[in-house]
């Protein structure tokens, strides 16, 4: 199964996650922006190869942007520490992981100050003066270019390099998931070619994972670029279990037929063991 | 700030997490577990320095181990892979990464073989067969031991490595929730002596973080062993922003103390420049 998996990653482009923030690290936040993110990427036929969360700390960023370009993926996201506190990290590690200079980026300098004329109308209060916070979230590393940011302050941040194009974006999740809609989803697009994922659940009754193991084994074989997966909901012994079947391929027209095709094979099998199956989940 | 935070961190054991799961790599389920398992280690006053997720690949599950193991945290908590279906990978990509066989486990097997008679004296059938599938659960790396699972079928695992203990624990919440409580918080407690963690939030109003900036900076100079971080809800135009102060001690008297004062000393300064604080949340 593992040389059929690659087959089908091999086709298409990786990318890995990366989240700064001890708030993920102590429990305080659920991660729901890598779950937003691989959602969006794996849609766009790309394959999310590894997510990894560390603290607010230039070396923990600067060894994690090292470590995940050696892997070379084509894409690397980051999420958070962009704002204007101290603690806001991420581009003072990138740029260490780069051994780059910071400096400040004219064109983002811009992007901030018009966000802060918006702020001084709208509040109608004088001229917000660009203090060194401010200036920071315009800070970036050498060669970056930075991306719009229409609901906050810190503009995202692009970086070409060799073999990966790294996307550095803000934490707070309305801002991620807006520079991500406006500008990153064209540039995936545009590199991740017509690759598409496709998925269905089924849900069955009256059987133990444990049978249905060599079931989706057998099921796998005969449909190689195919991957299901069973999630047990509660206790085994509930006997109440999600068999997810996806799809990640270039060509769409024949991808929902197969699915189709194979949650026929698993169904058909699963009735003979004595398992019942139905489409819509339990509750 | 970094050396006084390395202060701190010098004290507490460290922990990393992997979670091992195709589901969350494509964004189909949250990582909930991360969250629960970080919250339950910090509140014990251990410090989660990374969480990773990975692939159901055996190559995947054995290089993140052997990366992790590389770190020297006191502890690593893996959860998934450990079913009886063939994509549970987590015990081979362990034993791969320890360079350790892999083979039937007489204590576990007893656990699981209890499981399944429970199973037929419950739904009144003749003895359920350990086919493969079922025996692969109680198939564990060379001198592994199994932690007992109260909700479900496969056992938990501790591996004593050198400078490591090693907990594999399943992906369903509900079973990897109740392994930890049974029995590896117990474990944890043991070796992170009486730290614990201390936190708290206020909430400020008509301020922008980028003033709150230098406020938080030099409260956190003055009291270097609390840490302190700004988390703005919605955009930054809103100024509504959550402080959440921390702090991560040994003796417990005067931590309660020291964020009270710290809290002060905030709400002090951020009145100054016009803002306004409260204790609970704005709705």
């Amino acid at each position: 199964m593992i040389i059929l998996r690659q087959n089908v990653r091999a086709m298409t482009r990786e990318m890995e996650i990366i989240c700064v923030g001890n708030e993920l690290l102590i429990g305080k936040t659920l991660n729901t922006n890598a779950q937003w993110l691989s959602k969006q990427a794996t849609a766009l036929g790309i394959t999310v190869k590894r997510i990894t969360v560390v603290a607010d700390d230039v070396n923990e960023i600067a060894n994690i942007v090292r470590e995940t370009l050696r892997r070379k993926p084509r894409f690397i996201i980051t999420t958070g520490g962009l704002g204007p506190t101290f603690d806001d990290k991420t581009l003072e590690g990138v740029a260490k992981s780069l051994k780059r200079k910071l400096a400040i980026n004219e064109k983002a300098l811009k992007m901030v100050s018009e966000k802060y004329e918006a702020y001084a109308r709208k509040n109608r209060i004088k001229a917000v003066e660009l203090t060194p916070p401010r200036i920071k979230m315009a800070t970036l590393p050498e060669k970056a270019e930075p991306i719009p940011n229409p609901v906050g302050t810190a503009p995202g941040v692009q970086l070409d390099l060799e073999e990966t194009m790294l996307i550095v974006l803000p934490g707070v999740p309305s801002e991620m998931e807006s520079i991500f809609d406006e500008t990153v989803e064209g540039m995936l697009k545009q590199e991740s070619g017509k690759g598409a994922f496709y998925e269905k659940s089924i849900y069955a009754e009256g059987v133990m994972e444990s049978s249905l193991a060599p079931i989706i084994y057998k099921v796998m074989q005969n449909n190689p670029d195919v991957y299901i997966k069973s999630h047990p909901k509660g206790r085994e012994s509930r006997s109440y279990i999600e068999i997810h079947v996806s799809i990640t391929a270039r060509e769409s027209e024949k991808s929902e037929d197969k699915l189709q095709k194979v949650i026929m094979q698993l169904s058909s099998a699963i009735g003979k063991i004595g398992g019942k199956v139905v489409v819509d989940e339990l509750s």
